[in-house]
This record gives C-alpha cells, structure tokens and sequence, in this order.
C-alpha cells in the first residue's frame, strides 16, 4: 500500500486541485456498457445516431468510474480514506464521447468532524469534470471519510 | 433493438417493482477495481481484511453499475428512455461482499410532463438494493426522462 500522505486535515474548505487526464476511447465505452449497460447508446455508434443523444457516448455510471480512477490516481490511493457514505447530488451535464481527454477538478467544500468516532473526520468535495475543450461533463458531490492525524484533537 | 413496452405514461407514482438477481462474485469485484478504484479493499481478501470495511468487497460504482445492469434488464432496454439528467441522492448502506446475490425494488416517486419538450416527461424513482437475506445495500434516487406515448397531452 502507498505511503499516507492525506489525513481529514489535509483537506481545507476552499481549496481547489486540478488533475486527470483520461482519455476515453470508443472500445472502453462499448466494453463497459457490454457488461453494466447495455443500451444502445453506448454499444454501436450506427444505432447510436438514431437515438436522442446523436452519437456513441459512454454510461453514465462509466463516467462516474473514470473519475473515481481520477481520484484514486492523484489523492485517494495516497489517503488515510475510510470509504463514503454515497453522493449528495451528481449531474452528467454531456455526453462523453470518443476521444475526450477528461480532467478533474475538485473543491473541498467542507468538513467536520465526527461526532461518534473520534479517529475520523468528514469532508465534502465537488468534484467537476471537462473535457479538453473545457466542456463541462459532470459535476458530482458528497462526502468522504478519512481518519484524522491527530483523533479527537479540537476540530 | 427490443420493442418498446414502456413509456413515460406507464409508471405511475406509488408503483412498486422488484427484479433480479445479480450473483456478485470475488472475480468480478476485483476486476471492476482494477480498472476503476483500486483501493485495496476492493483487490485484494488479505488486504482488505487491514482496513476499516473488514474484507474485500465492491467499489461503490460497481454496485451502482451492477444495479444498472438490473434496471437494463428488466425495464429499461424495452422502455423509450431518453437518459437521466444526474442522481438526486444515493446512499451506500452496507459493503456488497462475494456470494451476496443483489435485487432491486423500484419505486415511482413522482413523475412530470417536460414543460419545454411535449414530446418527452420525467419520472422520478427510488431503486434500493437488497442482498438474499434482505440486507439494504445501496439506495439511489433520481430522475429518469422518457417519450410519452401522447406527446403533449394533458398529463
């Protein structure tokens, strides 16, 4: 396991990170869908014209896992994580398509500590994702739980 | 393409629905996780029984996609879905371990002719995820968009 660099201190409202890239190609979107959805949207790019999102486009939920690879690459692989407990909200404002190269940006919003379990603490991120052309994808948020460098310390 | 069975007039608010099953196996986690969230309780059973969830289970976003391959299956591929603007709220309950076997219940929340598209009306659901022995392991709520049947009718 990587060394840990990030406890729930680490994170501060207001701070800003930028990271990524992935790049997302016409067979990762058809392989994902194959397996978790398979509409059509996502599977052929002729039967994918005809629908009303015009063109091949990755899930949905693929576009949630590609940003959590995000995440795990720069900040959560090297975190003291202790998982979440779900999202607050997510939008996927656009397609992703074909050739995008998506990038992350992630704002803490806040973070308080736990009541009941004093090693841990909470922490809310926005966490918004674009494309290359800086095209707005998705913008999802919630909260994570890290455990705290120093437990039960004044907050 | 299946036939289309359901359209934005077919699911009504107060309706309940229960599909499945989703045979979840140690294979399958690990290989999600791999490509998408390798955290190690997601890889690996030794590693993961170290850290704070106690043993290897699914990352939150292939239960999700798991839950999407159900929701494929049972309705969606025969529906006039038009995607889904993003996720009101979802709640990860309890870790999806190997050999648990998933069910949806659906329910229709809401639902609400588009008032800029006549063509087209929202339907909003709860889906939550239960293993064999009744556990609630994730409960999801969000949006859906559909064609209606009569476009532009009186809702």
């Amino acid at each position: 396991m990587a060394e840990i660099k990030y406890y729930w201190e680490d994170f501060t409202p207001g701070e800003v990170a930028q990271f990524g890239a992935y790049q997302v190609t016409r067979e990762e979107i058809i392989e994902f869908a194959s397996e978790y959805d398979p509409q059509p949207m996502h599977l052929d790019e002729e039967a994918a014209k005809k629908t009303f999102i015009g063109g091949l486009c990755s899930s949905g939920w693929h576009t949630c896992a590609m940003a959590m690879r995000m995440m795990c690459d720069h900040y959560l692989l090297q975190s003291a994580g202790m998982g979440a407990p779900g999202l607050d909200d997510s939008k996927w404002r656009a397609p992703v398509r074909p050739g995008d190269i998506l990038s992350l940006n992630r704002e803490c919003l806040e973070r308080r500590a736990s009541k009941s379990r004093p090693e841990m603490g909470l922490t809310r991120f926005r966490h918004t994702m674009t494309n290359q052309h800086g095209e707005v994808k998705m913008i999802i948020e919630g909260s994570m739980m890290f455990a705290r460098r120093t437990p039960g310390a004044e907050a």
